[in-house]
């Protein structure tokens, strides 16, 4: 056995069994590793954006790290902005990312590159392997780390020749660490706060996001008089027809500021104070009011749900009727022209039961929770950390998560383009998969950033940089090109049928949406 | 004048006026200001891998930096890759990353992240501007960085604060820095060297490679009897019919061996030691024989051609007559089947004068000098770091650079595939750039890299991670759906009548040829 074997053997015995890959050449003894190994589910992805987002659908959905392998510092700077994205949802994940032979980085050959310094920022934990013997128990290492409440983004270096060394067959397992309690002071502190008539607002994020915490949280709203919201964005919402309703956050800083208007106090459960995305001129960065009191019942890494059922407990709420469960509100089909609206509200209304909504509508998404909250029960994946290009590998890695619920995207043109390859893993491993493109032809959202900073009315250079019309991308080529099947749109109803035929029947399909 | 128009006008004051541009809303204050410049071009790509690969085939043509505009830390992350190649080839560039306003990055809002570390693996100078009042002289130094031979990457981080705020409107000039001559030791131990009548080898890159210098090496080796080789990989080379022809080092480890075999003194003009691309087991990292003399006559950063003026006068080489100089051959059009060597057989033989190059047909390309080396003179451009999905790119900067030339793309399909999003640059740009896809649908050198490596045969792992014929990716859907015409080639006389076709009108136009 190798060092290679041993990574793989290590994967597999902690329960790592789907591999997202696109391997090099300094990666080619893990390759051969994994040819050995059947249980391992070994998916490419055409480009590393797509396999570091397609990690984070999977262990979204699936609440268990996938690993990545990744080539030298190029193939994991080309997936960076989408470990970005799943470091800020707290996604489990391993990433190997194959390094030259040790005794060869003296060379500085062509492809060498400081992994570390590239790793660091959008990893929890970085390590260099050091011999073969070490593979093991790095590797359970890491394996921990993802897998430690809330999550975490580990990375791997392997270089060559610890991959290709004999390895002891010592197989290492990682430990286990449980999700840690909330303290007893926070506890108080926050059943103080509720019975003090303030008016409150429980923010919500991560675990607490799922059907059964927001359960709880809802009885206690209803006992206390506390509003549920959820953060701004997060990795996973169960939601949906008999489950309670939440809004979120808004992006933008007036909304925001205006949906928090009057809060006394904030009690956080796995979420951060909500901050603006971004400064603006004139505006404030912490959109909670000045006066407002931030107590934290939970950090992330807490255990949510036993966090809430504690707080019930404490707030005698747990016999509670829960507030807010939306009902099935038999929503209507869209009427009238084709726009951001009517295509969410098609969704909304045609969606599946246990279906997965994945979000990167970016700006026409805004409507989004306004028709979706009482469609029937289905999950919801935000882009957590505002680099664009996740919608695709996230659908797809959903999808392997989940392979009998229905997956489907709203995805901008935008944002979209950043990782069209992701279209043919849909097609390659016949996931299910309904990709909805918004074509707006336009970065919609930087017109309006434009305008909010004062920036004036744009003109041709602007124009430039902020208009995809000219010429118009055709996604329905976009995706025959990658293998997927398509179809376009221009008008309500001839998306709505599309959207129909699109849901009854299995495996990739896009609708191209022209708004 | 805020920071922004200081940072624009400094562009211009020294000569940067092409800004190859993905901007974000941290970016709308610097986008304003370009849209007050109707002298700075944007270009927009519509992912940051288009531009910064853009921008280095830009610079390798017009031998002057362009600027890029970059979204945060993720949309550096997207551009590293390039990057990377970029620094690899010495290529100059002024990277403008936008950055949250100083005072929100304490707020760790969703898209913050460590920009420093993302930048300095791939850049020559990483700085983060203060103040408004700093960002003109802070782009000087950049831009003197970016122009001091052999060239520099250069990353200013700008924060929006200091874009957005009022600034001293000096606008500052870069130092000129003049390359620097070779010192007289170097020159005279290279005399020397050249008398010794030891078996030698001229090893050439940079600027060494213009048709220029290449005509006094060419004087030098025909005194001298040395023979000249070129890097493995280099930034831009002058060729074809007419000038001195030059064989690389090429990319196997065994066939660079045997180029290098019974070489007893090397000397390296601009050019690096070869080392091997990767490490194979039992094979040697440095390629050249032990007992080889290695001896410098100048690095990267002196005056190439001067130093081999020097050297010539040295050696009494002036008015010899160059070796090696390239008749035009009269290159036949390919018959039988349609493989990699047909299509750049037909390449050869149908290039016009002053074409431009662009080589990403990795393992398809290996006989791309063969069958090119006495075409009608051109320019070579390569991939220099080894990070695939620099072909588009890099075509479409060299087009922008050079628009009465005609750029020639040979492309790898698996390559391509990362950033097939340069199409659309192509098309909205209406660049004179044809792309030939070679389609193996495979990433073919990785299966010869695992054989190399002795992995063993590819079971269905294996296969899985390195072939990309399920589903085959349509090319000419892929540049439709980018407003790139484009038609398909499986015989060689339909690739011959198409490339011909193409060649005899203006714009963008895509072969994928079936091989």
């Amino acid at each position: 056995m190798n060092g290679a074997d041993s990574l793989c053997d290590t994967l597999l015995a902690n329960g790592v069994d789907v591999c997202f890959a696109n391997p090099g050449t300094s990666e080619m003894h893990f390759v051969a590793a994994l040819d050995r190994k059947p249980q391992m589910r070994c998916i490419l992805g055409l480009f590393e954006g797509v396999v570091t987002g397609a990690a984070d659908g999977y262990a979204r959905m699936a609440d268990k790290p996938a690993a990545t392998l990744l080539h030298l510092g190029p193939g994991l700077a080309n997936g960076l902005a989408n470990l970005h994205n799943a470091r800020r949802a707290n996604t489990p994940m391993v990433n190997v990312v194959g390094e030259h032979a040790s005794y060869h980085i003296q060379h500085d050959a062509p492809l060498t590159s400081d992994i570390e310094s590239l790793a660091r920022p959008m990893s929890d934990w970085v390590h260099r392997i050091q011999s073969a013997d070490d593979v093991s128990s790095a590797a359970a290492a890491a394996i921990e780390v993802a897998k430690t409440e809330p999550g975490g983004i580990a990375t791997l270096i392997l270089p060559a020749d610890a991959a290709w060394q004999d390895a002891s067959p010592s197989i290492q397992r990682a430990r286990s660490v449980e999700p840690s309690a909330i303290d007893e002071a926070a506890l108080s502190r926050v059943r103080e706060a509720l019975r003090n008539g303030r008016k409150t607002v429980i923010l919500l994020s991560g675990k607490a996001l799922r059907a059964g915490a927001l359960d709880i949280a809802g009885r206690i709203a209803a006992k206390t008089g506390a509003k549920l919201m959820a953060q701004q964005s997060n990795s996973r919402i169960e939601r949906g027809a008999g489950r309670v309703a939440i809004e979120r956050v808004p992006f933008a800083v007036d909304a925001a500021l205006k949906a928090l208007e009057g809060t006394e106090q904030l009690i956080l459960v796995g979420a951060r104070t909500p901050v603006a995305f971004f400064a603006y001129p004139g505006k404030p960065g912490v959109l909670v009011p000045e006066q407002c009191d931030v107590i934290k019942l939970a950090d992330p890494g807490n255990d949510l749900r036993l966090a809430l059922q504690q707080l019930a407990d404490a707030v005698g709420a747990t016999s509670a009727t829960p507030a807010m469960v939306a009902e099935r509100g038999g929503i209507e089909l869209p009427t009238g022209a084709l726009d951001a609206s009517a295509i969410i509200q098609a969704i909304g209304a045609l969606c599946p039961e246990n279906a997965i909504i994945c979000d990167e509508a970016v700006s026409s998404g805004r409507d989004s929770f306004k028709w979706t909250w009482n469609a029937a029960p289905h999950d919801f994946l935000q882009i957590t950390g505002g680099a664009i290009g996740i919608g695709i590998p996230l659908a797809a890695g959903a999808a392997v998560a989940c392979p009998d619920r229905k997956v489907i995207l709203m995805q901008a043109d935008g944002s979209g383009m950043y990782t069209p390859q992701g279209l043919w893993t849909h097609a390659r491993e016949q996931l299910d998969v309904i990709t909805v493109i918004f074509a707006n032809r336009s970065y919609a959202i930087l017109h309006n950033e434009l305008k909010m900073m004062g920036a004036g009315t744009p003109g041709r250079n602007a124009r430039r940089m902020l208009d995809l019309d000219s010429p118009p991308i055709d996604w329905v080529h976009m995706a025959q090109a990658a293998g997927v099947e398509a179809a376009r749109a221009a008008d309500t109803r001839t998306f709505t049928d599309l959207l129909r035929t699109a849901l009854s029947r299995k495996g990739p399909f896009l609708i191209e949406a022209i708004i």
